[in-house]
């Protein structure tokens, strides 16, 4: 199968779930729309699809319970879109060409709405999983020392001119903030797979370099899309008072670093049946 | 021992664990600081040591892990405090006696702070009991049909006159934001000691009935109290366009509510050897 085929197969499912289990699971019906809306509001499922093809790289058979592990993860992606756009941090208006939760039902509403999210996301995970595992990779992913941590680092190094040719403050930055979910979402399923300690080791040097190289990507877009391709408000950073490896290094610089990641994640991959794991590299394409 | 010895004994265990391990376990040096502030500012450690007392009520011998696990109980509810107080919530200015966490730190690091304790505290739950059990209890009990839903209601509610007099909505709204989160921390301590059915079913109905309670205290608080005493601005609710069951029923028969809980409660402990339990119903004492 190759990764369109895996993505065209598993995205649906993964969507069918959300927006099912986001229904039915939550009492207070308009609490739960408040969540749909930004869930479902056209995601790639990115991370989702890398943990159900992480799992199909080792063999594992995806079953129901691995789709609640998919959803948790996107939920978890999503209350942190939701709490980025706020006012208070990076102040977006639009995201995936709706406007972002805080805009469309209020700010305490999107505050709520994730801080909802998140314990869902994981509750899905130690119920999949029964693995208090899972639920430990996943919270030291997204705490203090990762995706939060990252988004403290950005909040603190926005407008301070000191940070721009930080490359060691802007590297930890970014892994903290994206990359960190991202590697998650490959030692679950290696985890949950269980995964020889052979294979395992090769899928997290492929989730380090692919984790790494998704922000210097998604840094790209701002640049090469326009706002509506990119369904949110593009060519910001560098207004905002924004440090990346983009508005360090600039483009070139920028893609090559992006090259040599791409390089190096599949190079981790020699050895595996994981040309679907591979397949990811290419959504890079349209930035190179 | 009494309830005040068992308090006395384990609160400075749970505050040591609180300090050192915010200090060592996480590595941006500033935001541990914010999340120490709000996490070390004088809290009563209510809901951890109820997860001890219960424990004990089932001869079940407090061992490290369990410091850990009531540890991530109160880094859980500290979160739910630092997000109640910000601007778009209840946007308080003091909380026990001290600046709340975005007076002090600003409003992004308020946030964050509150995104980085919730995981935490879960990752402390599941490193200390290793069981995707613990995890689910309180994933559902601080979520969308839990704590965090009774904050929405709470929200939805305020300054709207209709609710006034209803005192389901009421009942559920406060049952939700402060009685799940107590019954939860008496449900992992069940389960935590392999409580047998029968003293399962007796806590957590005693778990319910402090559970409801804890609330109605909490709003006699603000009526009885100076601001001084309380560390909070009181005498605020009515002001606020707030409802609950003290602006329902004026405070002598909010009172008699709390009463009728306390026998309640009083009476789900028959059979367990459970003084200390019990003993968490003085504290109403002040306000009866």
């Amino acid at each position: 199968m190759t990764f369109n085929e895996f993505r065209a197969k598993w995205t649906p499912v993964v969507d069918d779930y959300l927006a099912a289990h986001l229904a039915s699971e939550i009492d207070e019906v308009k609490l739960s729309k408040i969540m749909t809306y930004s869930v479902m509001a056209g995601g790639k499922r990115l991370r989702p699809l890398l943990f159900l093809a992480t799992l199909d790289a080792i063999n594992h058979h995806i079953t129901a319970q691995d789709i609640q592990i998919a959803g948790g993860i996107e939920l978890i992606h999503t209350y942190s879109l939701i709490h980025d756009d706020l006012p208070a941090m990076d102040n977006d208006d639009y995201r995936r060409g709706k406007l972002t939760s805080h805009k469309k039902w209020g700010e305490a509403e999107a505050i709520l709405a994730g801080d909802a999210l998140l314990p869902l996301g994981l509750q899905w995970i130690a119920e999949g999983s029964e693995s208090a595992d899972l639920v430990k990779i996943m919270t030291r992913a997204i705490g203090a020392n990762g995706m939060v941590g990252g988004q403290y680092l950005d909040i603190a190094a926005t407008n301070n001119a000191t940070v721009a040719t930080d490359a060691n403050l802007i590297n930890r930055m970014e892994w903290l903030k994206t990359g960190c979910l991202i590697v998650a979402s490959v030692e679950m399923a290696a985890v949950a797979g269980c995964a020889s300690a052979a294979n395992k080791a090769k899928l997290l040097a492929f989730g380090r370099s692919f984790g790494r190289s998704y922000q210097i990507y998604d840094d790209l877009v701002d640049i090469v899309e326009t706002s509506t391709a990119a369904g949110k408000a593009t060519h910001k950073d560098q207004e905002n008072g924004k440090h990346n490896t983009l508005t360090m290094l600039g483009a070139e610089r920028s893609r090559a670093e992006l090259r040599t990641l791409i390089k190096a994640a599949q190079t981790s991959l020699t050895g595996l049946d994981s040309g679907i794991l591979a397949g990811f590299l290419d959504l890079y394409q349209k930035v190179l």
